[in-house]
């Protein structure tokens, strides 16, 4: 089997597992309880949260831990609306951002808030100019992804950073799920970014668990409401296996960011080189300011789940362009919202790298490709 | 060490945790993914709501995931405000409720909605005609737990069933998370409740997961917009493997109720009787209509968490009367409710029983009960 959707979930690490399993074995009390059982909890759940902080260079009380990066988009959407709504309605989200952002943006419109989606370029980027006109003194909110998840393009956080230095009123919210330990923290996590988005299971953690950074100081209401857990801003009783696990999964991943960076990077321009000698190929993916591990493309005339079935075939694993919109065959919201025409959009699938890959698998891919496109000629 | 919380949380089994492992490390595949990773996990995932559905004589259609208790308590309680605001903006929770359904009830509040908070009667039942008084035109939505967890009485659901008979407009939430395999199913699962939340660590399943019944054709908002998982009510990348041992951590502990129920009530029995005949000591737990497994009680002048504490040295641990204001160091709000005086309701502590316990675990409390009562003699 050879795994080329690392986007959409991630094998988790078996240290990770471990971790967990132990944990939830043996430190099983729950942390709020008063007797050593909880306080030998609730001491894990504090080094955990350190430890996340640490590796991300924040401090301990600005790590929040969720179930996964869709809790987490929608904490700080609806959480930073209801919290401003007396000073100002008005949000704007990219409008290629995950529909965990996208969503939640429309519901919060629904409820009498005003929304914008700041336009991207023809490359997947946003569009600064554009941005900055959109900004108005009611806005209490922009969120921009760190990594686009359908395509890999790294949006211009330190840009929207340096937009938004004047503007203190103005929350700013980063969905960094695909980013952390792709792209150097410092790049998405700016000074100036208030509120972040993390998911474990996409970094080799596991699935049900994620973190917010929300910076010293900034207000947000709880979406979950309740037993007064992470200082009130977020109730539940703590998954804390998953917690230390996700700890463990991010330093790992952390400590191989370079080595994932050089190899999937290596392994992105072969692919790159091999496809675009394809004349019926449209690479959409870049390579400056693209994540090193994702490469989307399309085959003219087969729609992108043809082609992942294709692959399946060969026990070759790639992905339309997202896992949450394959089912709903939707075209890639990003391409379209880039201004690739929906006919060319449906034939995009998503090849997104691991350090787990190795180039023999990429050549692999490779003459497999071959195959089909040979195959497939009779459509196009 | 003698566990007696077992209302904070139990334990996980060991197959379940032996199913999250196997799972985990084996079908690890994005259940939205179009590949065979992703058809593997997603029919591991439909088997799962399958087993679920039928251990409570549900429908497979009708059980939803989320991350624990809270999240369910909060998605139903907002979930159907948001959905029917239209309709009615008037909502009724008991005043014995847990954080989860009280902080949110309170949110909704501050949004508009009008509360009203049910009252119970001295000995923590909800009071049936105060509830049917608090009935309007616009009420949308009555919501009462099942089990309390701080006192174990059991309420009257089959009796608020008939009461809402004929309010078919009014929705009917259930917070079963400390009634699921302690009391019968049919008691609190009636055919006229619309919404029951469950939590997998309460019945020695995982910590982070839990989920939702929602009668077939009821409406709601979801509080997690995104990736359209959950038929669209719940996004996010679903926690197969949590998923997976919360269906057997429900099987086994239903399959052991009987034994459960029988076993506890004797063991609380013997509690109830041991402690009786201590002058000083107050029961807060009656017998009939209360679960088998919890016994909440007093000892004058000592202050809960002292209790508790004094326990901990001989390694037993029990609790104040819940986990989650235990650290804030609130009297149980449940005791305040029925009219129990504040001083009274600070000594309250909850002993709570499950199988694991045994009638020498017992024995050994009342023992250990014996010194502390006397070492506490001084300060009563
Ligand atoms: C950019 C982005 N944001 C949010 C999410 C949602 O994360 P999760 O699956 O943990 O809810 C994903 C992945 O699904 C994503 O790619
Ligand atoms: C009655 C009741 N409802 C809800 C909850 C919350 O459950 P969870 O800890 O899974 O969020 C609890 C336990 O903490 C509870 O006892």
């Amino acid at each position: 089997m050879i795994y080329l959707d690392n986007s959409a979930t991630t094998r988790p690490y078996q240290e990770v597992l471990a971790t967990y399993q132990e944990v939830a074995s043996k430190i099983w009390g729950n942390p709020s309880s008063l007797h050593q059982l909880g306080t030998q909890a609730s001491r894990l759940l504090a080094a955990s949260r350190r430890q996340i902080a640490e590796l991300l260079g924040k401090k301990e009380e600005e790590i929040f831990f969720t179930s996964g990066g869709t809790e987490g988009d929608n904490w700080v959407l609806k959480g930073v609306a209801f919290e401003k709504a007396q000073f100002g309605k008005h949000i704007i989200v990219s409008d290629i951002e995950h529909p965990a952002i996208k969503e939640a943006a429309l519901w919060l419109k629904k409820q009498g808030f005003e929304l914008d989606l700041a336009p991207v370029d023809k490359q997947g980027f946003i569009d600064l100019v554009a941005l900055a006109d959109l900004i108005r003194p009611d806005t209490i909110l922009v969120s921009v992804m760190a990594v686009n998840n359908e395509l890999g393009s790294i949006q211009p956080i330190q840009a929207i950073s340096d937009l938004l230095a004047d503007k203190p009123t103005i929350s700013f919210h980063v969905d960094a799920v695909q980013a952390v330990s792709k792209i150097p923290t410092q790049t998405y996590l700016t000074d100036r970014v208030d509120f972040a988005s993390f998911s474990s299971h996409k970094f080799h953690g596991l699935r049900g668990l994620g973190f917010v950074y929300i910076k010293s100081g900034k207000k947000i209401t709880p979406l979950l409401h309740g037993g007064g857990q992470e200082v009130g801003k977020r109730a539940t009783t703590e998954n804390l296996a998953a917690i230390a696990a996700t700890a463990k999964a991010l330093r790992i991943s952390l400590e191989k960011m370079e080595d994932f960076r050089h190899k999937t990077s290596q392994m992105k321009s072969v692919l790159q080189e091999g496809l675009a000698a394809y004349p019926d190929v449209t690479i959409f993916s870049g390579q400056d300011q693209f994540a090193p591990h994702i490469l989307t493309f399309g085959l003219k005339g087969v729609r992108g789940e043809v082609l992942v079935h294709a692959f399946e075939n060969y026990e070759i694993y790639i992905s339309t362009t997202s896992a949450c919109s394959s089912k709903a065959g939707k075209p890639a919201g990003t391409l379209i919202a880039m201004g690739v025409p929906a006919k060319l959009a449906t034939t995009a699938v998503r090849i997104s790298l691991d350090l787990e890959n190795d180039m023999s698998q990429i050549e692999q891919f490779l003459t497999t490709f071959k195959i089909i496109y040979q195959q497939t000629k009779k459509v196009r």
